[in-house]
């Protein structure tokens, strides 16, 4: 996967401004599945501090999600890029990462318990505040992390980018702890507004504390340089949507922390 | 109209962190109608520097838009809450308020005509740059910026705070030169959903520069600490949504200017 420069820029600004980046692979299991996520924080700030979990698009852990790790261990978070699919599972095409993520789209309680399994890892890095998570994806990571508040996990909040919205279970909206954030392309063709509607709807009548910015332009995956920048075919990259919905994150996180 | 604590804090501490906040009435004119605005900025800030146009609720120009303008004068704009009714003209209940906001709802020519004159009156002041201009907008005022940015006034940016979002004539939507933002109580009950998505679809077909937000839990009215709290009325202020949205027209502004 390509990345344009200002992905680029802004990671090495992030970099520049405080110490080293320490990153690393880290193992651990789901029952019998070993996963492998990838760990980022910033060498030279002290002590415990907020984590932010974040999960990744449909084809796996890859560059993109990393890098987000990174720019948010930047900004003095101990950021975790959790794996859903298991230790070097990855997709090759969209009809693999299509049925990769297929499977845990049709079965939520293994998708929240494999959410789990990465937010508990996140839990115990010594240098984490457990009390101070917020939970951030992409695409098929933003329906991860719903899912995840879903279940009622500890997180202050949790951040969707250009996620799909639906459950099966709506009615689990009242387990959701924390607060909620969606940032969706407005003209994203992956997520109907009949699917919008219902989670609206959803979060309403949990009376969950929820917010969804709905940027004018956008389609899916709307964060990420590599997917282009032709909007006609309902996925591209939109460097406005981008940096606006990174701000959102920003300010939401400043509420949380 | 009686304010919060909290409204009245914030407002100081704007005062304390800058110089004096200069106010004054300002009389000017739309034709034959004599209006009166309420001008506010720092006395300490030098220089030409960006205006912010605010356009008060469907009582008339009172209170609430006059302590908007001066929390935006402390921070360095040059404010001013325009009249669109005419000097002196306020509604003292609801039903007059209906009918005097009901004049321009029905007259959009006039509306923007109206509003138009307030901008021409912030433009020719001495310490504003004429290219450097947001307009922002409660409730009726929200639904006169857009109508002002259908116009094609130079605005770089409208911000609507609960404002309704229907117009007659959406096609004016290619005439908007600058960017919108519409901040939205995901349950007010006087912006319907048909209006919300016709709105949706004309800023689309327009390729106008556009964000939405929805804030959870919010009603109409959300952004006044005079609409009480009892949100099952479908008027009521909601702090955390009246905070959420104040920082996301900072982050418009910062953008804009």
């Amino acid at each position: 996967m390509k990345y344009s420069i200002p992905l680029a820029m802004i990671l090495l600004a992030a970099v520049n401004a405080h110490g080293a980046i320490h990153t690393e692979w880290v193992q651990y299991r789901h029952g019998e599945t070993l996963l492998e996520g990838y760990l980022a924080y910033d060498d030279a700030v002290k002590g415990p501090r907020p984590g932010v979990l974040v999960v990744h698009e449909w084809m796996g852990l890859e560059d993109y999600a990393m890098k987000r790790a990174e720019q948010l261990a930047g900004m003095g978070y101990v950021a975790f890029a959790l794996d859903m699919y298991g230790k070097g599972v990855r997709a090759k095409t969209p009809e693999e990462a299509a049925k990769l993520s297929g499977i845990y789209k049709g079965d939520r309680p293994l998708m929240r318990a494999r959410a789990q399994a990465g937010l508990d890892e996140l839990r115990k890095q010594p240098l984490v505040d457990p009390s101070r998570i917020a939970a951030i994806g992409y695409c098929f990571g933003g329906t991860t992390v719903l899912e995840l508040a879903r279940s009622g996990a500890p997180v202050a909040g949790v951040v969707s980018f250009h996620g799909g919205l639906g459950t099966p279970e709506p009615a689990d909206a009242k387990n959701i702890k924390g607060k909620v954030l969606v940032l969706h392309g407005a003209d994203d063709p992956h997520v109907p507004s009949a699917e919008v509607a219902a989670f609206q709807d959803e979060m309403r009548k949990a009376a969950v504390d929820w917010q969804m910015i709905y940027y004018g332009g956008a389609v899916h995956s709307f964060t990420n340089p590599g997917s282009g920048t032709d909007a006609s075919t309902g996925v591209a990259y939109n460097e406005k949507a981008d940096k606006r919905s990174w701000e959102a994150m920003k300010a939401f996180f400043k509420e949380l922390f």
